[in-house]
């Protein structure tokens, strides 16, 4: 394994790991500093004192310097200002005397590519700081790490004196966006990109066309964007300076262009390029559409090679994703000539034609000078070793292709849009289940994961809430050392991130309270809590529960103003409150503290329906919830009923307990689109109530 | 008066005064319908019904149009869709059918004027709504009044029927923002602009020069910005935008360029301006400083009359401000040359001298065509009548220089960084006092007010929790009828109207939460909420005596990262509290919901200092104010000890009393230059508790 890494990483990486290895110790659970860093970086080894921070603070860039060095170390400055209230000098220092002093060994690549040396080393003492790094790259993650050391103390502003040598695990790290079912504007993607940045990510990946909608201008068939957009799109402008904007804080960029399926939005404007005839129109529906390229045809192939070839001179990175995911097959089933075609070349089957297409399309995306990246669903041996297999189906797909000798890059575990807890997420891992087993020249071609941000349900309005914070616990696991993976350590860190992360103009937490006060309209003070109380301990349903449980069938035009859309995708008070339940089981539900706390929890729950009640006979929004008002009222009901069992220390009986779980499981089933997070840590204190007067039979 | 009104205004200005006198008695007290619009409308007329605003809404122009109005429509969409989360059709509708048909009579002249048609007549139905005005000025207003009348109801979202015939009272309704003191970026003047369009006000003042520096880009006399700005100015470009944006908005931008005195980052550039040799630095410090301009010397007229020459043609407005306060004098009295010219040409002394310069610059800004206004000093009555006196000082000076045949607009009582509450603001008025008692025709030259925000306490991080929401009160106040001025309804609406203004893009409530977030550093949930708990009930000492107490000077350099920098300027919970206190003593002390909430709060800030101590120990922020939390807490006890002297229904001693009152009004002092809000209310229960059982001699 050292061998791959060696080869991978280089000299340096090999030291950095020999290092990692004679460090790991010193990061054992109970030893862990009390960092503050996400992601965790390989190593660190803690000094003594800290270096303060206040106004007289300055950097220096030395070795090597660049333009985008310069703009980052005065974006560096410019948020250290925000962090402290500091007027700093936005200006680099022209001394050496600098604060902090920045060395950068030589340029990265013109155009950044995939396993870039991306390594730092960073010391803090109490006289200064050094930075130091190979490339640009490693600068700026060095730079992000240095401002999450940052942070107020008894005497002033100070980072704590340390030793940081660090470097990813995995050399792709990705973040995609669909900007297609929900147009989002670039605003909104560029601060996306401040928060990837501050996470240590590397790619965005733009899913730019889909069946709702054409994102991107083109010049050569500009009835794609004027037809299939709704005239929201990006310029080839504004996209080039947001691969900029981009390239400025170590991010790629690569396109994904949908086909053969999920492409009505191509065939508004290009009908020809479909299985059967137009007209077609924008869909405003979900799902998987029957429309799809026809793959038979020669004129798909020289609409595609032009296309292509426009686009791959606008985007400059090296890899060009085609998608190539959920063909269900009907339109080629359909037609008459498509089924002559496929006899005549000996294709038997649908998947066959699909390789077939994918084949001709490689050859295109190739001869424009780039690599061609798809879903699962391209995979066939028949395609050259050079396609990238993004995995949506799962770690078994992933390392199948790589024993194939694909490379491969992992997004099942990391859809965002699921509504996982970070903790789930953070447990998938690129190299886990099948691929654990895989040779190490096969895990070589695992490049690392993506999250996913499908956009059904997000808006511009909510998606930063959507990904954030949860995508950067992703984030982490992705760059970090395999063995950082205690949960809790992940939610005490992302817990400190998350207000951070505002500073850089995210508004994953102040939307949420925006979107309530829609949903409220004008309201007192303690009408708005108790909406506040109720919104606070639900989720909206998981999977693509939400499809299957539409009272009308969603579309793009539906808006997303109800509280499935404002509540967080994972509750911090319902985390908190399993956390708070789990101590008082562990401490044989005799901590008298946590027991007044579930009380007080209980009593508020109990009544606020009725604090709700005005707001609900004002607000449809509000109405709509006021059942699951009910649902938390009776599960507190049950709560207390529990505790007051437990203060008896007599086991409650069987019947009293049967009674219960059946009235749990009952609201722990989704209801508006919402699910009741406190009903598992509730299950648990009743089951506690029934084994006596120790609690010793429930486990936390 | 109505015969002043109807030159000001014209014939329909009249008819629509003769409107408001029908329609007044339906907006008494109690009849007042519950519509949270703030500035409320000069009538407001109820219908029946409401009428539904879903994603069908659409929008016609009729009548003069103008890309502005299209602008203004686009603007209303998106501001709708922000409201309801619809994906409402961007574009202006081109049909007759449309929800909103608007009718705009003519233009509005090229340059925005004084006193120009600000009024418009909103009907909503229950089949749709009109808007006429006579200009887009009119126009304008009346969208941003049907954006808040749109708000959720149990049956989707909606408008009220009803008539509004609106038009403001004053035609000068301004916010002044000094640039000088702090540097403002410009999109935080832009989303303060947002503010004043949805509070109707009408005229930005911008203070761009002061001793502390120089925000404009002069390129006659480059060194004004290159050497008496630290780099932070704005463009030429960027000025023209930002008037361009205001004029969208149907706001004046007049610009300031403060002289004689307060004019040291004049003199860094270009010392043989003052009155004594240089060098010069640009001023870190706050306060009345020595240097001054030359009023002697022909070399400063010159240079004045090149520099406003500029200045005019960069600004469009009629207005052109030249400052003209707070000179001492004392650069004047040590320059020899400066003693004999005034000795040569009978000028008596410095208030005689600065006539003189006002009289010079007067011509020079006539010359280049425009209006000159000053702050009250400048007042004399050698000026021409073309003069116009924004009034610092009072109403008092603004009646006399009404008197003496000069305009005036009031500002103070409007100045926002005094830390008044909304209520103190929202009690000043133009016209009162002395004002009260001029003739008609006087009464006319008073053309409005302007609230002043001054920055020596105010960054670009927190200046919109220091304008807003209080600015609200003002703009109320200058646009609605002097009749409307009832504490609770402004406040009612006020609670309505500020969280909607951060979908605007301010950040008055964010800001506090963040800065907050910065002083705790990393902070268990609990720990931060006893932070929140002291900071939601203290205020800015005010008016100046943060000056006056500063442990260090604070100067332009000073990091404004104190509690005494994020807490709102008028407390909400403190306000509430007292709202609260007064409730439970107009029931005699009876009301057991009353009692136990204020029961329950006490106990909270009684147990606050333990909560808040770990974080005091990490965080030097916090642990400034921990001396303000053993206050709170020591306040607390007081108020526990006077709810059980009250419950046991006998009068506590007077020794008790004073014994508890000397402490309060100690705890009632600033310390680390906060204030703390509840104490008056305290005072109230225990002179309640000490009054006996029925709590009889104790006012609300």
């Amino acid at each position: 394994m050292a061998h791959d890494f060696i080869s991978n990483f280089g000299l340096r990486g090999f030291l950095l790991l020999v290092l990692l290895a004679l460090l790991i110790p010193k990061r054992t659970a109970a030893q862990q500093p009390a960092l503050n860093l996400m992601p965790m970086p390989a190593s660190v080894q803690a000094g003594t004192g800290s270096l303060r921070v206040d106004s007289s603070f300055s950097v220096v860039l030395t070795g090597h310097t660049e333009p985008r060095l310069e703009r980052g170390v005065e974006r560096f400055l410019e948020q250290l200002a925000r962090q402290t209230a500091f007027p700093l000098n936005l200006k680099p220092a022209q001394y050496a005397h600098a604060t902090l002093v920045i060395h950068t060994d030589h340029a990265s690549k013109e155009i950044q590519e995939v396993g870039e040396d991306e390594s730092y080393v960073l010391e803090v003492t109490t006289a200064g700081a050094t930075l130091t790094a190979p490339t640009p790259l490693g600068t700026l993650y060095g730079l992000e790490t240095f401002l999450q050391l940052v942070d107020v103390t008894s005497d002033g502003f100070a980072a704590p004196a340390l030793t940081i040598q660090d470097h990813p695990r995995f050399p792709w790290r990705g973040l995609m966006i669909d900007s297609a079912r929900h147009f989002i504007p670039l605003e909104v993607i560029r601060r996306n990109l401040n928060g990837m940045e501050a996470a240590k990510m590397n790619v965005f990946h733009w899913h730019l066309t889909d069946n709702q909608g054409f994102r991107v201008e083109s010049k050569k068939f500009p009835k794609l964007q004027e037809l299939g957009s709704d005239g929201l799109y990006y310029t080839q402008e504004e996209i080039r300076d947001l691969i900029a904007y981009a390239r400025d804080r170590g991010i790629r960029v690569v396109p994904e262009f949908e086909m053969p399926g999920h492409s009505t939005a191509f065939f508004v404007g290009y009908p020809e390029l479909a299985s059967a005839p137009g007209p077609y129109e924008i869909d405003r529906r979900w799902g998987v559409m029957d429309p799809a390229m026809d793959p038979t045809n020669e004129r798909t192939y020289k609409f595609l090679d032009e296309f292509i070839g426009e686009m791959a001179k606008l985007f400059a990175d090296q890899f060009f994703h085609i998608g190539g995911d959920e063909v269900n097959g009907k339109q080629w089933d359909g037609n008459q000539k498509i089924q002559e075609y496929m006899r005549a070349h000996g294709l038997k089957n649908n998947q066959a034609l699909q390789a077939y297409f994918s084949k001709r399309l490689q050859a295109i995306v190739a001869k424009h000078g780039k690599s061609m990246i798809g879903w699962d669903e391209i995979l066939d041996p028949s395609l050259p070793k050079d396609v990238t297999i993004q995995s949506w189906r799962g770690p078994e797909s992933l390392a199948a292709a790589a024993r194939q000798g694909y490379r491969g890059i992992l997004s099942n575990g990391y859809y965002l849009d699921l509504g996982w807890s970070a903790a789930r997420h953070y447990a998938a891992d690129p190299l886990s289940g099948d691929a654990a087993n895989l040779s190490p020249e096969e895990k070589q071609r695992i490049l690392g994961g993506e999250s996913t941000m499908w956009t059904e349900y997000v808006s511009a309005e909510n998606i930063d809430s959507r990904i954030w914070p949860r995508n950067a616990a992703i984030a982490e696991r992705l760059w970090s050392p395999a063995e950082v993976r205690d949960p809790a350590s992940m939610y005490a860190r992302l817990d400190f991130l998350s207000p951070r992360l505002e500073w850089l103009g995210l508004t994953h937490r102040t939307c949420y309270w925006q979107m309530l006060h829609r949903i409220a309209g004008p309201a007192k003070r303690e009408e708005f809590a108790a909406l506040r109380t109720l919104a606070d301990v639900v989720e909206p349903v998981k999977d693509y529960t939400r499809e299957e449980t539409a009272a009308v069938e969603a579309t793009s035009l539906s808006p997303l103003n109800r509280v499935v859309d404002a509540v967080p995708l994972e509750s911090d008070a319902g985390r908190r409150f399993g956390e708070l339940v789990d101590k008082f089981i562990g401490t044989s539900c005799l901590d008298p503290d946590a027991g007044g706390r579930l009380r007080s929890r209980f009593t508020v729950w109990r009544d606020n329906p009725a604090k709700l009640q005005p707001l609900a006979q004002r607000s449809f929004l509000v109405n709509e919830v006021s059942v699951r008002s009910q649902d938390l009222s009776a599960l507190a009901g049950i709560g207390l009923a529990a505790l007051e069992a437990i203060a008896k220390r007599q086991p409650a009986t069987d019947s009293w307990k049967s009674q219960q779980l059946a009235a749990l499981e009952q609201m722990k089933k989704g209801k508006v689109q919402l699910l009741l997070i406190p009903v598992s840590a509730v299950q648990k204190l009743v089951e506690a109530a029934a084994s006596g007067g120790t609690c010793a039979s429930a486990k936390p």
